[in-house]
């Protein structure tokens, strides 16, 4: 009952290749140094009545540990965090402020970057993203003003690694296409740094290497 | 030290009254039967340096207890949930669970039922709004009717009210201007059970007459 799974896609298009919010399980389970297994689903079956038994919402991921299934990245990233000191405080304000960034990154940072990659890269070219796109991408300027702000003499958001990063980080690279982050010197070291750590390569690594034994052969 | 203050607007328009996020957190601290504080900031003070300190991405609400500042409207409420049995379960499972369904309200179905709200209340008529209009009540839809399948037959989202109603409630009420919800009669039911509660009346009569005394005086 102890065993610990992962569910991720299958196979994505290119473009969002290494953005997959699976990722950022994969990357905290590595930082805790904690085994796990890979289910891979088919994008095609994501809102099938057996799928949506692990995720209602038909997105990955979806986890089971201890015999119990979880989604959401958010929270499946904090229950790894809270049996593992290699991601959250030991003191409860510590921890109170690990969640307070981890909220920040998926519900302040997250919803204007994800709307600008979602223009970019499914919507280029149509009427409406032309028109709205210089609004959004001021928007994500003035969030990524804050955080650099935030990490000017910080080597992470609350000054040690912790669960914020793991979800900053894959936030931040939603944007990849895109040269914003690299306008922010302190946030582009921030986002180098937290890409080279070991946990995240091999985390990266496996989830490309899932994707590369899944591609459709060619004809 | 033990003081607890939430900081919410002096004035908003009136679109946008009964829907600030203070409101989660005052309905958070009603439930959980604490009594607190409410500062008011300018709408024009809210990037100053000095409310920086307290919400760096300028917004709402900011939170203050046991001599620790937080933001972020998910972990303030989850750390008033910590502290009180009427908002989360004791069991490590059914916390984790509560966690789950607060960034499900936060990070799965607040993004696109606020992207609808801000298109219909800031930019009706934009043509990049008419345009794209369709694709995300669309996806509104059908992350609504995950939700109202969800809460067919449970009062609330985890069975027994909890932290994660407050969130869910609070990013409903953003598309109160539409007749969405009310097409899925489970999560209908739902709302009005949550927004019926005594706690929730109290934080928003509470939200409403410091709008009320803070009205500019007609000339």
């Amino acid at each position: 009952m102890d065993k610990t799974v992962v569910t991720g896609f299958r196979i994505v298009p290119e473009f969002a290749q290494g953005l997959v919010r699976d990722l950022r399980v994969r990357w905290a389970l590595e930082e805790a140094g904690r085994p796990y297994d890979v289910e891979l689903v088919d994008f095609g079956e994501r809102h099938s009545a057996g799928y949506r038994r692990k995720n209602p919402f038909g997105m990955v991921p979806a986890f089971e540990a201890d015999g119990h299934g979880l989604f959401e990245s958010g929270a499946i990233v904090h229950r790894i965090a809270e049996g593992s000191d290699a991601l959250l405080p030991a003191d409860p304000h510590g921890r109170a402020e690990t969640l307070t960034w981890m909220f920040a990154a998926l519900n302040t940072v997250e919803p204007p970057v994800d709307a600008l990659s979602v223009m970019d890269l499914q919507h280029q070219g149509e009427q409406w993203a032309m028109l709205r796109r210089p609004a959004v991408e001021e928007k994500v300027k003035a969030r990524l003003a804050v955080l650099s702000d935030r990490l000017d003499g910080r080597d992470y958001l609350l000054g040690r690694f912790t669960a914020a990063d793991v979800l900053m980080t894959t936030v931040l690279r939603l944007i990849r296409h895109t040269g914003l982050v690299a306008e922010f010197p302190a946030l582009n070291a921030y986002l180098k740094r937290c890409e080279a750590r070991p946990a995240f390569q091999k985390a990266l690594a496996e989830q490309m290497a899932d994707f590369a034994r899944n591609e459709p052969v060619a004809a």
